[in-house]
């Protein structure tokens, strides 16, 4: 979704003391305690294997998804485009519903790195099934190209933080198994479906090659994500990762971070998801605003105004008021909860929502 | 189109004697005068720019779509992908109709030669509009990639050889130029939509930035197409030519028939659209058959079988009694007219395919 | 080597006539027999498999070549990058002689299309022997990339139409196989080097996984070249020929051509060797001239001028007296010798050659 | 340079007490200072821009080269792609020293991210000169590719640590410039080749379209780099840097870091070089040692034994005994000298390998 940066200078001024920060959770600060960790991180070079905080959390993370191995990465981005490398070669496609994130937010290197077509469903709510993904598998003809892989996301960011079920994913799962095709799942936010959901992330993504998933964004880490795979996936991600510059060196003490946010930051999500329902069913009351309540499933409310608002114009004056919202497209408003809003803050910015709306 | 190859042998002897071919005007054969043609060509090293036929054929075909210049190239495939890399940078997004050529026929190239992510709109009969076309354009965000290429495809394959209409395209090209991007022409059979609208291709093709079209195909030449555009484009087309091994050297002997495909069999068209009309109304009286009249316009015909017949049966019995017709996808059977099925051949293909349908 | 393209109508009007053109050996023209076999040749639509003269020339290459399988490509160049994308993955390396003509004429292909750097060696005549080539393997450390082929050229043009021995490349072989690694050879005059040693081609690159062979260049033919190797090789290249845009359709006017080259005119390329040692031999007479007899082993000549001769100079000087030859970098002259110049035009061209030079 | 990484539990247990380590300088670890300027930096979202420790360092960075703008990256490796992506289009070719970083230690990414190929000159210590240079950049023919960038590095890692005097940069940098062509230095030690030569990095770098230099290495920080130029060419940089996945969120942790490396640390590298000197002219006086003493101008050391021995063998030995170094490719001994072994440590080590020699 089109966020436009905020120009910070322009309005609040650093450290945005008081202001309610609600355009993502990526801008979630590292806690104290990470803080604390990463200071005292035991560090080595990770190029060599040697950095042992870096290690323990990816046998932490493999532990966690019961996997043979997982990697640590610098962002999502890159994860996910190491594992669509791994899973493909150049000049196959990737099935995936059509407003992913790797569709509209990893700059087209699905293309420009792997060499690969996207194949874009578009489903309801961003939750694809096995009915639409097997009508776009493509027939061997040799002057065809072939599908190499699906690529799932759960939550879905522009179906609204929404939750694929784990029947949906059991009926993909097996269908792409007797297809014969590997499918890697874009977990950005996976534990938020974990909870929404009320199971363990293992069970969750069991049947995928691939999963990655992001300890910045609302586990608050400032830096890094994780691939988790079989083993021998995870050793060919290292050469990728390194192609792609991500080799870091004494990584250690982004990984410090890293297992606090694994371990302990997944377990607050619920705080989240309920203020998101706050605000959610706040706004719902006003008759100016649209929303899809059955969507407001963990930390992600989209909503749209009745009569065409200028959304920019609101961005902004909420902007000034202290709440920062990202005006999207399809036209309207994304607002994020995230462990640097707590609950009373949610409930200031409702207030200031409901104003600026009714004034508008 | 998953059009099965045939395997030659299983029903039908070389020379085809009596067959009638519908499968595809890809078929068609060099006419007589294009082999005497062939055969006595001037011919030099097209490399070294040096063929006077090749040379002779460039500038019959810039003149005709009134442009600076023009090139020869083997395929339409490598005239699309040509196109699509001069206009291009690597991570960028090419926007076209869901089914598309460039989508489903040239085996992922917009990603694999010119690292470019395909960003696709559904089109009722794969007509676009500048409507839909401007809302799929990237916003100028720094970590959002953006939108390189507009291509179009008329007539559009898939869409039933549908014919986009003047002012639809020229809303297209007011559009694209005033959001400063340039705009592709995918006319492998641009001839057949001129010939509807019963105006000369320059006209139709006159705000493209490069327009390809093809000899071969409903034209007969063995092989080959074409690329115009300006004098600069067609310079640097000349690299990607050669890097795509496209560089053919006493290539006249192709050129000679390209000059016969272009000056006479365009003129022809009429007959082929007259055929497939035939074909269409003919069926369209049986009520196992469904069918848009709107929609043959050209040279194809696409229908289905109210009762969902089996399309591969019906194609292998069209097949043993010597019509050859395509089973397509989304189901159905597809039927193309060209210059080697003559009035004659389409009654007696129509006989036939009404006899076998009612038998199913 | 850098030859200026010939602007024709600057100095002699078509056909030529009279005029001797030892440019290069692609400038060859179609002889009467192949002329005749195009404009008879039975064709059919080759992306479908259907056309009888391309299957029997694929045929016929395979024989010749002891393979299972062959496939007729427009041109070297996509032969040579069709098998680098067969034999890699995106992020290796590609050993090869230095001035090889994937490093020099193919632009840069095996970067922008396979993804594969090159691992150039300089070795004596353009030879490279096992000891070289061994040491240039990479190790397998998973922050290095791996060797993913090694590509010969025999004869080597650059090195001034060399020949690689058998033993040589016996040794190639043999320790290509104990590494692992796949070995292509750029064969575009491949039957230049058999007829340099007296063997036939077959055994010469017995070794090979994959072979590429020119039909035109020193064979005559308008247009193509084939590569030969496994069935299941073959099979893959057919749809790396598709993307490149190499899918013709009535293809067989150019393989009926292409059958005469492969069956006949290999025959009586010792004739051209002959008149290269002519003009080299005549050419070592003149104390102005510096020549590596030792190289001059098929139809390439090249030699220098010990008082440093404006070379540009010398081939325009030539030209004007109806001679054609290249200025190549490093600074030389290079001269070709093919069927459309004879042992006469050889005599007459080695006189003015003389006269030119002891004039400058 | 084959450094086989250390299996850490093998040998000697964490935290290396007593270690001296000097296979890289990419070992160091974070000062206490840095720690605790990480543990204390004010972080922002960067991808939104609003990072102000990041801000601060890139400004910083500017700076210290007088450029316009510089960027954060994760690491060299991005640093220098991002750089050759910026100045190239896919299919062109890039100019560099044979035993350059981005040839031998970038996975291939030359080709596999910006398509382009390598032009590899081999030069004495690395140190490349106008003169091979200037015969290596392309013709302007339409049928071969073009030269897109000329990429230095110095200190040249695999020359041994040598240094680009400023006279034959100018050259470079002048010969370039006539000739259109933009000139990358990979700067990854840019500071020790300045500490070398007594003068400002800024001067020393001036030339330069872009300049990438580490904040890790012998900088200390524990992960990052940077890469400076105009305003222009680091506002796209921002792109590729996202697109590879180096769009990090709170990297102030990391940014804080680097302030000190900068500041602080680049101040210091005059010890390492003395160091690196001691154990040169130590291991010199020993017969068996081979040594090039004018190479060694940083803080690499590299050697070679008379008799040939097994040098495998030696780091072995040399590890069990506590000290860390490099067999490298073409065989050898590589040292590294940095802020975490100070004089006393070499002087160990130095005493180590002489015995260890002597031993052999």
């Amino acid at each position: 979704m089109a966020t436009q940066p905020l120009v910070v200078d322009e309005v609040i001024s650093w450290p945005n003391v008081g202001v309610i920060d609600l355009r993502s959770d990526t801008v979630t600060k590292p806690t104290p305690a990470m803080r604390a960790a990463m200071a005292a991180a035991e560090v080595g070079d990770d190029v060599y294997g040697e950095d042992p905080t870096v290690n323990r959390l990816e046998e932490r993370a493999a532990e966690v998804f019961q996997r043979e191995a997982a990697i640590f990465v610098p962002t999502g981005t890159m994860g996910n485009q190491i594992a669509i490398r791994l899973h493909t070669q150049h000049g196959q496609e990737v099935i995936c519903e059509s407003r992913a994130h790797i569709v509209d937010w990893e700059l087209a290197m699905v293309a420009a790195f792997s060499g690969c077509q996207l194949r874009t469903l578009p489903a309801e709510r961003g939750i694809l099934t096995w009915d639409a993904i097997r009508t776009a598998i493509l027939p061997k003809i040799y002057y065809r190209t072939t599908t190499g892989l699906i690529s799932l996301e759960n939550t879905h960011n522009r179906g609204g933080g929404t939750v694929t079920p784990l029947d949906t994913l059991e009926e993909i799962w097996a269908g792409a198994k007797a297809a014969g095709l590997p499918v890697h799942l874009d977990g950005a936010r996976v534990f938020h479906a974990a909870t929404y959901l009320g199971i363990p992330v293992a069970a969750l993504t069991r049947g995928f090659d691939t999963v990655m998933f992001c300890l910045s964004k609302g586990l608050c880490a400032p830096v890094g994500s994780m691939l988790a795979g079989s083993r021998e996936l995870i050793d060919r991600a290292r050469i990728f990762r390194k192609s792609l510059g991500g080799g870091l060196r004494q990584a250690g003490v982004l990984a410090a971070a890293g297992l606090i946010a694994l371990d302990e930051m997944t377990l607050r999500l619920g705080e989240d998801h309920a203020n998101a329902r706050l605000l959610a069913e706040g706004l719902a009351k006003i008759p100016q605003v649209e929303i899809d309540l059955g969507a407001v499933q963990t930390n992600l409310v989209i909503f749209t105004l009745r009569d065409g608002e200028d959304y920019d114009g609101l961005v902004t004056r909420l902007k000034r008021r202290g709440v920062l919202a990202s005006a999207v497209n399809p036209p309207g408003i994304r607002l994020v909860t995230h462990h640097d809003v707590d609950r009373e803050a949610c409930e200031r910015a409702l207030a200031i929502l409901v104003e600026e709306i009714q004034k508008g």
